[in-house]
């Protein structure tokens, strides 16, 4: 959404349904006057920031004014007692006010999230103009305005809960040092003195608080930031090991809980394996080893003394656990035989760890099945899909390509492998974010795990070899979620995994409330707490007293918490709550005694939104390609790429040779633009129907032989 | 219960209300049939073995019949078509009649686990008797017996639905080989040797399926055999390492629900650390370590590649979090700050590992909390110890003392230690249940854990170690559960902690039921079920065709399953279910327009009658004494000991030497008789109020100094 379009809705959200007007319309000799019919005027809105201190937060001054009248800068700055007024750079535009210089309207108040810092001026002749005279405000980078009336502009700013410091600029720029505005300054000067000290421990914690890198700019430390600084996770003494804090953990609880209910109702049991593996055991299958056992990590002492033989941690429990299901499973009618752990996994990696991504221990569950029939197998496998794509799409707000992976990378000992892929926008690639394998007989054979056919008429009995599945899904699920969804305020939850689903802050609260008053606004907070937990939703308020409003905004959004409620004496008065989200930034307000349904309304449309947004930006990365020379602009453009293919594993081999950079020196050299080839990501489940596959006809955009079918490719975690 | 309040009670339950008779009233010269008025007659139960083959299980032959009636075994055996019926031995009423031959009724029928094995003859001049007749019968080793109706003893019969023989015995004695007998013979033999394969085999199973060991001689295989057979564990080829199956893991899964719910209300949020831990954290609190460390397991290798420096894997985690509770503590405002998160943890043990009460991994959750004030944490130190109460209490049905803990008993590191104290009958061993640690400041002290102290009004600032607590419960639960209400059928599951609460068992199905008939019960059984499953009862329906109806009770019954429904024609005809409860094994109706309400309330009964027999076993079980001569008698006598203790170590020391049975070679010698000696288990939080301590009046009992409180002793697992 342009920063234009967020004004409009914002302002809708406030009943003013403003005209727009084309300057073009102006260009084209009707004057402004002609527009603003009966009476109006074109206005400007000015940012400013005063001089401070290194370390203090910046201080800015917003000035709404009538296009005519002449803004002083520096008379202002002695009128309000601040230092040296410049008008602000870019870069306080963009962190402080989400907007650039073209776009300054006061309509970006809506983007501060600490309104306390910010000095509001207004315009003493923009106030003294009638109630229904219309005013003219750039609203965005474009060449459009919006016209809105100066009672519309009042019932905005008053919105915001801000107070408002209305000035004479004619009688400013006459008489610099006329009384009243000495008093003014005299005052702020004072009041600015007493809380300096205050000021500046907090404007340190400020500072700390926030993410200091883009996510455009630099990912890999934006993403390290979000991770530590909403305190979602904490790096660890042991490499590779991180610290899943609350906010990260609950993400987890919620997936556990719908899919392990998921999977109940289908009839799969919960165990738990020893994490310990004998190395006579973790050898059985060589093929599924070989893909493990450099990064297996090995038990060779207790207390003092060496074991007499080193025993593994669990990189995956195949082999662990497929020796009990050749005792288990002794008849068909054992049959579908369906279990389920949830646990941690050990891969010792050498390469470079990511948090959520690629770390040594992470927290997975690991389904394990066997069953009388491939069809009874593969029934599951997509059953199980499904479930997996539920998780990326209802609860994370993600979304996934389902689909079949190639021969190359499907699971070490298995018979196929599916998938569901996700895709990274910031660094354009796809990860694998769940797979649901078919084992087929591989590892019942190895393991000898048989029944007798019950479908055998012939003579004496016949062994049947039983048809397994092994599925699973990993934290690397939450990793996902934070690289798509978060921005440069950090993280950004949808409501159905977050920890807190709203926070309350009470506002509006001056040194010279009285502390009936205070206590009047801090229970009638509480009593909103109350009526939200009743009705179920994850609701806290942040009543310390030692903060102020903005800084708890900052706090909270930091955190991703989707949805803040501001509540302040002018909400009292109308009955109302002001609601912010965390996604769009939007504030809204909702009647008090609709407050259960409204809020709860509110979270819904944000976890719809958010993956409808992130949906419609996976699609549009997706680039459907003819020609082989479109694949690296493509994939260098960040997009994944759906093409006709050979199937063939020599193809995929050439691919990834032909679509890498330049010197192939691993993943990791730029997190941005990574050089590597792009792999086959799947198969998917959904091929394009528009320009269906036809045999002998349609050629592999690679190579040229015959193509089988679409493959989606890309550069990958 | 004496079998005898169990006859009664089976009665009750068919709305059978039975006078009852002393025997000594018979002696004092009033006849029997002076107390049947108006009419009636004495009875006698015989229960036959006839000779199988040795691996077949035994088809005992139960006889009713009136006192007076001739019962000639071999005549019967010929009419019968079984080969040589001679009395049954002690060994078979035991284990198939769970009765003794001195109480041998027609009510031991209803402890039959599987009736198809049973032969039931009833006297043909008993049932020629008038309706209201009166019969009595002997029900119990006392010198009671019980008077009904011939009418009602029907009524009982028809709810076992098992169909009866009836024998002429006058006419088997006058005309042995009488043409009706022959054919009855005939049959009988026919369709023994059509059956004999087949059946063969599933005795087979069946023998293998039972428990083999009696609770009350040989403890540990006992257990070992309810562990395995009841599918709950498997033993695993890492020593000290076992696998939890469904049916274990589903009692973990209840209690992590239940303890998850109640402290997140209480503001404990749930977190991820590290399995892993490096030396140098691990040894940071020195007092703390020494109790871990001779058992802490060391990764030293990844792949073929040695560690820089070994890695530990967490006994606990304590050393693990608190460097972090430093860096996230900066405030009062932090406080309290409280995590827990569920997690294997591994303990290194030599001694003889014992699944559940002594494993190297173990599966737990363990919470650490910080305050600002000693009262803070003692609050919640109280508050997770009712919910360890009540996880045991409610979920478990087993009984508990709180209590805390002596100074030689307390938590390495820690300041107190409370703890909720079980009690395993057979073995007459406390077992430490759960602990809640308050830590103090010893690990706030060693890990800088601060904060600025709010209360402090003198000049400059006052730091303040915060006060910390740790908590943790773990899957040992299980195996006090097991061990307590478990029986010589197998595991006895409390209703609540069950994966299957009710079993639906189709009955009554013989080679003469129509295929549509058969269709028609099997119908009626998945209707029943998806009833309960509507209502929220965990079931299952076994349709194995395969199986009798017996070898599904039995296999229900081995694993523990708290409420078996059989359903036959007659049920259907009477609009009603047959429920059997695991833990008394008593039968009931339960109609069929009442299924919900009756299921659900009879396992709510049962969840409660468990707790209740296990709650007056343990208190039984706790001995007072008042002099030193009565202390290992008790002990020896399997009592916990509440006395009055003078609360020394010095006292705590001896006490465990002199009640040392005799040489101290371990507690391993005798799991049934253990000669350890008796350690201190806790100060009960609820003292005695019928002789209270007088300070400096009541003395200690082992030493004679001042007592201060009541201390509960015993040998201890």
């Amino acid at each position: 959404m342009s920063s234009y379009d967020n004004v409009l809705e914002s302002l809708k959200k406030l009943s003013i349904e403003p005209n727009t007007v084309s300057h073009d319309a102006v260009a084209d000799n009707k004057d402004w006057s002609a527009i603003m019919q009966p009476s109006g005027q074109v206005t400007k809105t000015l940012i400013f920031k005063p001089k401070t201190a290194k370390s203090a937060a910046p201080t800015p001054v917003v000035v709404i004014a009538l296009e005519a009248t002449e803004t002083n800068a520096a008379a202002l700055s002695r009128h309000l007692g601040l230092k040296d007024c410049r008008f602000a750079n870019e870069d306080l535009l963009q962190s402080t006010f989400a907007t650039t210089k073209d776009a300054v309207s006061p309509f970006v108040l809506s983007n501060v999230a600490d309104l306390s810092l910010v000095h509001l001026v207004v315009d003493a002749s923009l106030l003294s103009l009638n109630g229904a005279d219309r005013l003219a405000f750039r609203a965005g980078a474009n060449n459009q305005s919006v016209l809105i009336s100066v009672d519309e502009l009042k019932n905005y700013v008053a919105s915001l809960n801000k107070d408002i410091t209305e000035v004479d600029f004619a009688a400013l720029a006459s008489a610099p040092a006329a009384a009243p505005a000495k008093d003014a300054a005299a005052k702020a000067a004072a009041k600015a003195k007493k809380d300096a000290k205050r000021e500046a421990a907090l404007n340190e914690e400020s500072h700390q608080m926030g993410i200091e890198y883009k996510k455009d700019l630099d990912f890999p430390r934006w993403y390290q930031q979000v991770l530590t600084k909403s305190e979602m996770l904490e790096y660890y003494d042991v490499s590779g090991c991180y610290i899943l804090r609350p906010l990260a953990y609950n993400i987890w609880k919620e997936i556990t809980n719908f899919f392990d209910g998921a999977i109940t109702e289908m009839g799969v049991d919960d165990t738990y394996f020893p994490m310990f593996v004998s190395n006579r055991v973790l050898e059985r299958e060589k093929d599924h080893i070989e893909g493990f056992a450099p990064e297996v990590a090995w038990v060779t002492k207790a207390g003092n003394s060496d074991l007499e033989e080193p025993i593994a941690i669990r990189p995956t429990s195949e082999t662990v656990m497929y020796p009990y299901f050749a005792k288990w499973i002794r008849s068909h009618r054992d049959l579908p035989l369906r279990i389920n752990q949830w646990c941690s996994v050990v891969r010792w990696e050498f390469k470079n760890p990511q948090p959520f991504l690629r770390t040594r221990e992470f927290l997975w569950q690991e389904g394990h099945t066997a069953h009388l029939t491939l069809e009874g197998a593969s029934e599951e496998v997509y059953q199980i899909l499904d479930l997996y794509e539920q998780v990326y799409n209802d609860l994370l707000a993600l979304p996934v390509v389902k689909g079949v992976k190639s021969e190359k990378e499907r699971f070490a000992g298995g018979y196929y492998t599916t998938t569901v892929e996700g895709y990274i926008p910031a660094t354009g690639r796809a990860i694998q974010g769940g797979t649901s394998h078919c084992l087929g007989q591989n590892f019942s054979k190895m393991f000898d795990i048989t029944v007798e056919d019950p479908n055998w008429e012939g003579p004496d009995s016949k062994k049947l070899h039983v048809w397994q599945n092994s599925w699973g899904l990993s934290t690397r699920t939450i990793g996902v979620l934070v690289m798509t969804h978060s921005d440069d305020f950090g993280l950004v939850l949808p409501p159905r995994v977050a920890l807190t689903q709203v926070i309350i802050i009470p506002c509006g609260l001056t040194v010279k409330t009285t502390k009936e008053d205070a206590n009047k606004l801090y229970d009638a907070c509480e009593d909103l707490a109350k009526r939200l937990k009743k009705a179920g939703v994850k609701v806290k308020t942040d009543m310390r007293d030692i903060y102020t409003p903005g800084f708890k905004f900052n706090h909270w959004e930091l955190r991703g918490t989707p949805l803040r409620i501001e509540f302040g004496f002018k909400d009292m008065q109308k009955n109302q709550v002001t609601a912010v989200r965390r996604d769009t930034r939007l504030r809204d307000t909702i009647p008090l005694d609709q407050l259960e349904t409204g809020v709860k309304q509110t979270l819904e449309t944000m976890q719809n939104d958010m993956y409808q947004k992130a949906k419609a930006n996976m699609e549009a990365n997706i680039a459907r390609i003819d020609t082989w020379d479109q694949f690296v602009p493509a994939l260098n453009d960040k997009k994944l790429i759906l093409m006709p293919w050979c199937d063939r594993t020599e193809c995929e081999d050439d691919v990834k040779d032909r679509s890498a950079r330049s010197s192939n020196d691993g993943e990791e050299e730029d997190e941005r633009a990574p050089s590597m080839g792009a792999k086959t990501l799947c198969k998917p489940l959904v091929q394009p129907t528009d320009k269906p596959i036809i045999p002998g006809e349609t050629k592999c955009v690679a190579c040229g032989q015959d193509a089988k079918h679409y493959m989606l490719f890309g550069r990958s975690y």
